[in-house]
Parts: structure tokens; sequence; C-alpha cells
């Protein structure tokens, strides 16, 4: 269960007190009069006898049995305190975990505090992913599941927190005026701040569509470029090593509109959609299109990759649709949001109208969680004077190379593995001149005896995928450079051993 | 932008003192000696002569130049009331908003805190769903967007509130060891908890699985019992009146696993997949399956509305499949949360499948805020002595009642329209005989001239949908029953006066 909080009742307690038990004994008079059983609500004291006096010596009157004004406002003053710790003390604890990486389910059950009923079971925690992993655990490195990012989460405290209260956001629409009228405007605004901030890619005259990850949008571009009443489903391809999931997604529904027809490079045929990804998944590669566009041809360009920390930015992309995922970016895999900019308007409202008839709309708490992330990701780099310390592509781009630097020592290590050569390139976002760092590596292994490379590395407990669902041999696979320290540790102690 | 709390740094301002003035001018001595300037720290005043002779009478010394540590005391105790307030008072403008319905955007700038960054605008609030209505109207009633249940959400304070720390859910798995390997664990037992509850399904022996809305588990449910390997597209039936999504969402993708094949009781063949919904939409009838299930045919049972507000729990639902959704138990349509109790695991197998290939996973985000609504909910009827005073059933089914005698008043007053017959049962969940209302209207012109009852309709500022969609005629049409108050009462009012 989500970190929550509960207004517990506030409850004075006289030992509750910040000022010391001394002060509770001290009386002081406003006035005069005799004093009387009544006036000793403070509590008494030896050093009573002297305000006795005093009001004897001014000779100033109270009336009897009236607690003087200040002290009132002490007791007040002390209650406040107690009641403002226990409206903040969980909250505290739910936003500073102890347990490093984890919220124990006793600091959930703390923060989120008794449940009522007795058949309410206490509150799962939110999950953590896959299980932590030792020395001799197997290390799945098969999918891109970025937790490499959660280090860098962790230090920007509440910057990137969500907080949705309970009637929020309850309605299918969001901007009926809008091509996309489930997407969120803040969502829409971030997104086109970030790609300012980048320069990845043009926005302006560009329509934004949010979908359930860009795995969904990808479809969408699909239902969107096919011609309703074609005879023949279109032909989806692109140019091996293709990611794997290109023809799965294409394909599972044997949907009528389009069919997965392999690799472009061979491909010939005037009705076409080409799906180019650049940097390329699985081998990291700049890509183009390699099929003509315009006539009966079209072309989806997927940039999951195109960020800084694992390329350098060299252009503006301006493609007619360009697809990005909350996933490889941030690292926000669980939130599922993915967006595309989109020339045409007639195209965007074709993939608004599948992702209607597939989901209905886009979850508004992952549009809002992912504006919020976005925002802090642009916030860390064009805030000017206030721009906060939280730079998330100078973390991934240290890390992104020092993880490959790591990687090219151990296959050196071990000898019976290459990768692809360094390339780099002027990157204009950092000024600099930038590596490419893949987030996945292509791996091939030289052994002459071992020709399922995947299956090698399986029985060395190491999970890849084989380069046989990239449309590539099987001496291929491709393997994940996202995932936690601990797992990436693990997996290149292992290569470099490996003979 | 989500409605998002900062911690502003505390400032002690001597003007917040909770204290009267005059007491700021009272010392209270603890020991005697000489006075100084320096122990005039509090300020001064007449009352200090008092003080003054106090400690020439009882002799008692004090260090010069110390204050008196109950004085240091109130001060530190006044400072900590400043900055409770400074941090609290943010949270409450969120959690309370003063405008009624909106979160405006001036509340949600005070509640952000300064943006850091010139070029960074301020945050966009988060949508509030279709634009207000006001007398003069286009009253739209196509769509069931369920905001009649913002009212009760409201008052739940932040029972419902979710709490997301950026660096929470980031990965891709929630629960490897499970079937569904994305659903969060909590979710997972809120539903069941929900279930046990109301009593409407049975859970033990179940799968959960979880889904972007009920919509995309519908396709997940076609996809997991339409053989892969069949000749011929399995049959999709449903008696009509039928959902009008049900063949657009089967058709749109002309898939070559499954095909609608319209009404439900007119089918003949050995192969096919029967859609059952019940309380139906559009009419609200109670169903049961026509065609035997069993051999080749298959049943999907949508019971989205099968809870108190619209219908008697009469018995606990035991299908095979059983489809639900937040949309309309809670009326979180935003969230795009349903989930489906599965018998079968490979059949709950390849739903997930569907779901994997479909958006990789369900965001865990709105998994996270379903489980925290559906524990809200729960929380109001099995709490025992500490339940929680919100019951969102009871809600629901006051309003739903109001509603449905407001429109059989209508329709009697304008005298063209019919509706289905009321009809009742008894409900185990409330113990008491309930009247089944309906969460759409499944309305009829009878005026002999009006063929096109949506069009008379939208004639009238009235957008309904027309029966052609649902497989019934074009004088039927479907409006739904679970828009604002303001909306319904217009609707309501219109209806009266047409002759």
């Amino acid at each position: 269960m989500a970190a929550s909080r509960r207004r517990t009742s506030a409850e004075f307690q006289g030992n509750g007190s910040l000022m010391p038990p001394s002060a509770n004994a001290i009386a002081s008079p406003r006035g005069g009069g005799a004093p009387s059983r009544e006036e000793h609500a403070n509590g008494g004291g030896p050093a009573l006898s002297s305000v006795l006096s005093a009001t004897e010596v001014t000779g100033r009157r109270r009336p009897a049995g009236r607690m003087p004004l200040w002290r009132l406002g002490m007791f007040a003053s002390l209650a406040l305190n107690a009641a403002a710790l226990a409206l903040l003390l969980p909250r505290y604890i739910v936003s500073h975990p102890h347990h490093p990486g984890v919220v124990s389910l006793d600091q959930q059950h703390h923060a989120c505090a008794p449940q009522p009923g007795t058949s309410g079971a206490a509150a799962s925690a939110p999950s953590t992913g896959k299980p932590a992993v030792t020395s001799n655990s197997v290390i799945h490195l098969d999918h891109g599941d970025p937790t490499m990012f959660e280090a860098f989460w962790r230090e920007t405290g509440d910057a990137a927190e969500l907080v949705v209260p309970g009637w929020q956001t309850m309605s299918y629409f969001s901007d009926v005026s809008n091509v996309c009228w489930f997407m969120e405007p803040d969502f829409d605004q971030q997104v086109r701040r970030l790609h300012r901030t980048v320069g990845n890619a043009a926005v302006d005259g560009y329509h934004v569509l949010v979908g359930t990850g860009s795995t969904q949008l990808l479809m969408a571009a699909l239902y969107a470029l096919s011609p309703a009443d074609a005879v023949q489903p279109t032909s989806v391809v692109s140019t091996a090593p293709y990611y794997s999931w290109y023809p799965a997604v294409t394909d599972f529904l044997r949907s009528g509109l389009f069919r997965w027809a392999g690799d472009a490079s061979s491909f010939i045929g005037d009705a076409y959609i080409e799906l180019v990804c650049s940097p390329n998944n699985p081998d990291g590669a700049i890509r183009d299109a390699v099929l003509g566009s315009g006539g009966s041809g079209k072309a989806v360009h997927d940039l999951a990759y195109y960020w800084p920390q694992y390329t350098p930015i060299t252009r503006r992309a301006d493609h007619d649709i360009m697809l990005f995922t909350m996933s490889k970016s941030t690292g926000h895999a669980g939130t599922r949001i993915g967006w595309a900019l989109v020339k045409d308007r007639e195209v965007a409202r074709r993939m608004t109208k599948f992702v209607e008839l597939n989901t209905v709309s886009v979850s508004k708490d992952s549009q809002l969680r992912a504006a919020k992330v976005l925002r802090a990701v642009s916030d860390g780099y064009d805030g000017g004077a206030s721009a906060s310390r939280h730079r998330l592509f100078d973390f991934g781009r240290r890390k992104m190379a020092e993880r490959w630097r790591m990687l090219r020592e151990a296959a050196a290590a071990s000898g019976i593995f290459s990768l692809p050569e360094e390339t780099s390139g002027r990157c204009n976002f950092a000024n600099e001149t930038a590596a490419n760092n893949p987030a996945f590596a292509w791996l091939r292994c030289d052994r002459e005896d071992v020709e399922d490379c995947a299956g090698f590395l399986r029985g060395h407990k190491i999970v890849t995928r084989s380069g046989n669902q990239f449309g590539a041999g099987p001496r291929y696979v491709r393997v994940s450079m996202l995932d936690r320290d601990d797992a990436y540790d693990i997996f290149i102690r292992r290569l470099a051993s490996l003979k």
C-alpha cells in the first residue's frame, strides 16, 4: 500500500510539555488579591509563596479562580505543539524511511495508522520489483527493468512525490477540446518543456498523445497508419537486429489491418510501415529509415533511448511520428506512460481512437505522476539560479559510462566475448563529445563451440535474451545494462570469469 | 499537477505568538538578584517593576544576564507553533479546497510552492472532467462518466488519498511468483476483501488479474478463450440489447482470433464466446447466459454493475470469468483499473499474456490508488466498532433511488417516454428488499412521429446514445444516471417539459 497518512486525534498530555518541569510550578500574577485554592490551578510548589508575597506587595487584585491569561496561553501553546507532533511525525516517517531501498512493512503499518476492523488485514507494502539478489542468484538481465534509476530518485526527496486526493481525476475526461481528450494538460506541458530543454525532438506544430507505455502507442500507430479498407494487411518491417517485441506486438492478435513482414533491408513492396528505433534496441546503433517514406510507405520512429544518458544529442529529431517512454527516460517503468509526438492531426486522431477502444483512456494517476517526474527532471536543467541540484542525465550518463567501462573490461578479461565498437559524437545538450552507452549490451560469444550464447550464459546463471528473437543469430544475446548495482556487479564478475 | 506539498522553511516571527501580548511583558523570576538590562529580554513594561520588587523581597539571586529557563522554554514553544503552522497549513489547503468541485489553479500554486526556474511554467491543475454546465448547456449523458461519486469521496477526507514517493514502484515487476506478475499484492488483497464484504462474488480458488480497465480485460478474455490455431475466428455474441462497445472492441483490429457475431439469442454454432452483462448495460436487466457453456462454448460475465448501489445482491456469483471495474463500483474512472476473477489457471495465464503484449503491465500508481480506495470502501462496512462512517454503497443506493424516482416522475410528467419496469429483490448485503436502480436509463420515446429518439433529444440539447448501437431500435436511447447533480437536474427538468 502506498505510504499514507492519517490524521490521528491530538491528545494533550501534560507530560508532553516541551517546557522544563520546573516552569510549570511557577505562577505569575497579573494582579494581586487574596490568594485562594482556586488560584493554585497550575499546581503549587515552593515558588508560589514568592508570588503570593508579590501580590501582597503590589496590592493588585485578580478575580478569584481565574487563571492568568499568559498561563492559559502557555498551556495552549504546549497543546498545539503536541498536536503538531501527532500530525507531522507519521508523515516524516513515511518520507524518510530508514530502511535503505525499501519501506518496511512495519513502517507502512506505522505510517498508515491502525486499520479499523478485525477482518481488514494490514496493508501489503508497495512492491519493490524483482527479488533481491545474492552472489549465488540467477541474474535476470533479459528485460530492460530500469531499476538502476531508483538510486537517483531516492536522492530527490519529495521533488517527484505525488499526492492524489481521493476525489481527484475520477472522470474519464481530461480536456475535451484536445484531440487527445484524456491527456492531462500538465503532462502535455511537461513533455514539451523537457524536449525543449534537452533539444532531442521538435514539439512546435506537433500533437502530444499519451499512452499506457510506448508499446500501446506503437500499436496505435500501426492502427492509424493501416488503411481500414485494405484488402491485405499492411506490412510492418524493421531492420535486423530489431526489437524482439515488434513482431510479437504486431502479430499477437492476427490483425487483418497489419502484419509483420520481417527485415526492412530485404523488403520489397509499396505499402509498408517501417519501425525505426534509434538508438536501436538491441545493439544501440544510430539508425535511419532504410525505406523511403511517402507514397504508401510510412515510418514510425521509436526514440525510447534518444536521451543524453545513452547517446549524444546530435540533432533535434523531427519525424512524423516519434515515440518516447518514461521507462527508459526516467526509469519509471511501473508507471506505464509513453507519449507520441505526431505531426498529422488525422493520424493523431486515429491513434487516440485506438487507445480509446483499447483501454478507454490512460490512467490519470500515472499521467500526473509522470508530469511530476518530468518536471523534476527539467528543473535540474532549466531552473536558472534556482535549478535543483538533481540532474538526471548527469547521473545517467555517468552511470552508463561506468557500466560500459566495466563491461568492456570484463569482456576483455574473459576473452570469449565481443561488443559493438564504441562510437561517440558531439552532444548539443551537454556541449561536449559523448560516447554512445546503450541501454542494452549486444554481446556476442566468439567461442567456436558455443552456438547458443543465451543457453551458455544460462548455464552460468545469467539470463539474457537470445539474438534469435531479434532477427539475428543465436551467437548474440541482448543484456540489460539498467538493473540495480548489486545484480550488475554479480553479472560483471561472472562474465569476466568465463573462458 | 497533482496537489503537492513542499516543506517550507519555518520562520519564527515574534508576532506569530499565540500568547496574548500582555503576557510577554510579564516576567516571572525563578530567583532574585539585582536586575539588569540583560534580564529584560522579554521586553519591558509596567509589570516589570513588580517583579523587581519580588526579587528584592525574597532575596533570591539569579546570575546576571541569564534568561530564566522557563522564558526560554516559552519562546521555544512559540517557535515550534510557528514552524508547525508553516508545515501544516499548505497541506490543509490542498486537502480541503474551498472551491466546490475544483481545486483552483491558485490553490495548486500555493500548495506546490514556487517552482524553480524562469522557464518552468506554473503547473496546470489536474483536470476536473467535462466542463461545468449551465441551464443553457448541452447536457452530455451518452457516456457513463461516474462523476456522481465525487461528492462521496470529497467527504472522506484523506482516507483514500494516495502518496507515491518519487522512487517507488519503478520496476515493471510486482510479484514474480504470481500468475499476474505485475499485480500489486495490496490490490489483490483489497479486491478479495471487498468481495467477501459485499458477498457479490466468490474469490476463494480464483486468480485475481488486474487490467487497465475492464475493457482491456474483456479483450484479454477473448484472446485467452480463442484457440490460437483455429481456422476461423471464434464467434463473439451477446443478447440484445448488448453493450455498444462489445462489437467495437471485438472487431476494431479485425482479429483473426475472434469476431463479433451479433445477438446470442439467434446464434447457431458450436464455438462461441458469450458475453453476459448483469445487471445489463444498457437496460439494467438481470441476465444469465443463454447459450450453454462447456464444449467449445465459453461465457465471460461482465459484472461491472453488480454492486449494491445498482441492484440487490442476491447471490455470490461464481462464474468462470467475472469482470469488474473501479469506474462503476467506486466511480474512479480516470484511474483505469479493472479486475478479473478467473477460475482456470491457464486462462489466467493467457489473459496475463495479453496484457503483457498490449501494455507490458498495468500502472502501479493506479493499482495502489485503487487499493487505497477499495480499502476505504471496505472500512465502512467491516470495521467493527472502528468502522469508518463513510459508506459508499449507502450513499450510492440512496442517490440512485432518488435519481430514479426523479426520472420516473419526469417521464410521467412528459407523457411521451417509457422506462423499464421497476424490479426489486432481497439484498443479502443490506439485509433488506431493494429495488434495481440501473446506472443507465433505457429510455424509449413513444411519440409516434419520433422514430429517432437520440436525434429528438439532441434537438433539445440532451445527448444520449442511440439504441441502434446496442442492437435495439432507434426509439431507444441509453442515458447515463451517473453524472453530477447539476447536469442531471437540468436533464430531468428538460425531459419533464417535452411533449
